[in-house]
This record gives C-alpha cells, structure tokens and sequence, in this order.
C-alpha cells in the first residue's frame, strides 16, 4: 500500500516537521509559531504563514486568560465540535455555541438581524455578569461586525478574538474591523479561514498549556 | 464600515456568483459543479477545483442514495456537527460518528488499533444489518485504509465514499487507494481536505434534493 509504518501518535509529529522543512527559511514569530503550523497542519495550507496577523503578545494574553477559565464562545456548532475538550476542560473553561438557541432565534427574529449578531449579544450578556470570553469566529462576518459595535458600545472586554471567517462576500472587511480595536487579536486577512481555522487556533493555545 | 448592503440570504448566492466569475473560461462538469463550488466556498481555496476527483455519476449515485435515506458516517464531530440536519432529516437520513463511543474506544485498545479504523467496523457491523452507508471522511487515513481493507473482504457495500482527509502524513495514499475500488467515491487528492470540506460536500448534495 506504500504507507509508512508509523504509530498514530507519531503522524502528528511528522507532520510538523515536515511542515517546519518546507517552511523552509521563514522566520516565524515564536511566540504565535505553534499557533501558525497547527493552522496549516489543519489546512495544509501554506497560505496560513502569511494570512495569520497576531497584535501583540496576542498568544500570551490569549494562554493567560484559558489558564484562568476563561470560557469560549463560537459562532457554529462545527467550531465547538473542534475544539479538544480534554484540554479545554483541565483549564477549567468551557465553550458555548449560542447560534442555535431558541432566544437567540427569536431576537434576531425581532430585531430583524442575524442569529450571529443575537449570539454575541447574549455573549455581551454573559460578559456583563463578569465572565469575559475568548471569541472564536469562523463562519459569520456579522458576529465580528457585532463585536466590534459592542467593544465600542463598552459593553464587551473580549480577553482574545479569534477573527477567521471564510467567505467572499463582507468576511474581508469585517476581520479588518477587528484590526482597529485595542483587544487581543489573532486576525486571518484576507478570504480564508474557517470553523476549523478557530477551533485549530484554540487548540494550539490549549496544547500549549497542557500537552 | 465599507460593508455591502446585503441581507445574508443573498450572501450566498453573491459568493457563488463571485467564484463563477474567478473560474472564468473553466469548464466544470455540470453534475460534479454545485459540490466542487460549495467546497470552494467553505474553504475560499480554488485549489479543488483541481483537487476533488470524482468516479463516474457518483453525484448521482450518492443523491439517490440520499434520497433513500441511506445513513452518513464521519469520522469526526466536528464533520458531523457540520451537515446540515434540516436538509438531512428531510430525506430520512440520520449522521453517525462513532469516534468517541465506549465499545470503538475498548476495540480499538484491545487490537492495538485507531478508533477510526474501529469506528469502520463498527460501520461495517451495521451495514451487515442492511443499511449500506456513505462515508464522509475528513479527517483520518486509517478511515480509509480500512473502508479499502472491509470492501475488498466484501464486508461493506458503501454508497459513496467520500474521502477528503486532510494532512501530511500517509494521507495521499490513503486517499489513492480509494481510486482503485468499485464504489462510487469523491476524492481530494493531494494534501488538502478537512472535516470542512466533507461536511461540504455532504452538504452540496442534500442542498441539491432540497433546497
């Protein structure tokens, strides 16, 4: 079958040393490097190297606030299947995915805008009693439009936003919103990303605090 | 915010209308077209344009095997959690993973073995009882490996096999293996594919019976 013998824990390692040789003479930042190669090892998508904007110490601050609970919200059920719950559990975290519930429905319903926009109001929520959150957004350009409106509104202190939509149509301009604002960010410029790309960024940040 | 004006009903169809455009004089085959376009909106990658290779008329095979409510397996939650189950409760039709069950994890201890290539088992013990499935696999080769190993024994009759993991390492083959069955199959060759792209594809032929 011309497949190398190689025991399932290892296919992991191999697959970041191939992906560090073709690399190549890059030079990435080391504190966002485990962040940038998991990415790619999800995609196998070199394109990562260049899309992937952290503002500073962005990883760090995003590792301080999961080693603290942080909990984590994302904007499909996909994003949150992602996400390893071991590791996120022994942070003492969670992760929430709202789009699905039934008031989240209904608000957007009411207020005539999407079920992205109603999520992250009930995250607003939810960070007014005191939890702030980690965000990670793959799917929706509105959830960023949202947060942005809420962070300027005072009425969200986002810890870390994940901002890597996928799409064609707003995605682009809306993860540069997030550019503008002075929360931690790890930004995915351009059309690319994806509920995988957040859930890969997570569990690059997670490892890193328990594995 | 230099966002469009546009109701998010419309964003899809508008992104469709833009990867149309940046496929310029390409000539896609007119069955394959709705799933190599939906991927490429989930992934904004116009690599698969390229990349997914398809056996004769298995879009057509794999939507009456749809519509007869025949059952998806993944080898993911996160590729299960990303079908859409308003389209798919409409044929019938119900999606399974078995990664993280009890007796997978037991099997695959006990035969020194991955829960991937237990969860084929398991597959394979249910479509003994009659119901032959559609594998959509995004995520492991040793899936593969096995679905290969159980279809040349003639213990597993699939529908269609989709079979678009993604990675570095054993991946390419495991995915060229699937090429030399008899069984319709929609193929990534080459290092990409995701839980993503399975749950796309998955997706581009339910949206194809009903919507």
């Amino acid at each position: 079958m011309n497949l190398e013998q190689i025991l399932p824990a290892d296919i992991e390692k191999r697959s970041f040393e191939i992906i560090t040789e073709e690399l190549g003479s890059r030079i990435l930042d080391p504190e966002n490097e485990a962040v940038i190669k998991r990415v790619i090892h999800t995609t196998a998508d070199f394109d990562y190297a260049d899309n992937l904007t952290f503002s500073p110490h962005a990883v760090t601050k995003g590792l301080e606030a999961l080693r603290l609970g942080t909990p984590i919200i994302t904007d499909t059920n996909m994003g949150k299947a992602g996400i390893n719950k071991t590791a996120l559990h022994k942070t003492g975290s969670e992760v929430y995915c709202f789009m699905a519930d039934e008031d989240v429905a209904k608000a957007a319903r009411e207020a005539g805008t999407t079920r992205a926009t109603a999520s992250m109001d009930k995250a607003a929520a939810l960070s007014s009693q005191g939890k702030d959150c980690i965000f990670a957004i793959g799917n929706a350009p509105t959830a960023l439009i949202r947060i942005k409106e809420l962070v300027d509104q005072g009425k969200l202190h986002p810890k870390l936003i994940i901002a890597v939509p996928v799409g064609f149509v707003n995605v682009v301009q809306a993860k540069e919103l997030i550019l503008d604002l002075d929360i931690p960010y790890i930004v995915a410029r351009g059309r690319k990303g994806g509920s995988n790309v957040a859930a890969a960024i997570c569990n690059a940040l997670l490892y890193q605090l328990y594995i």
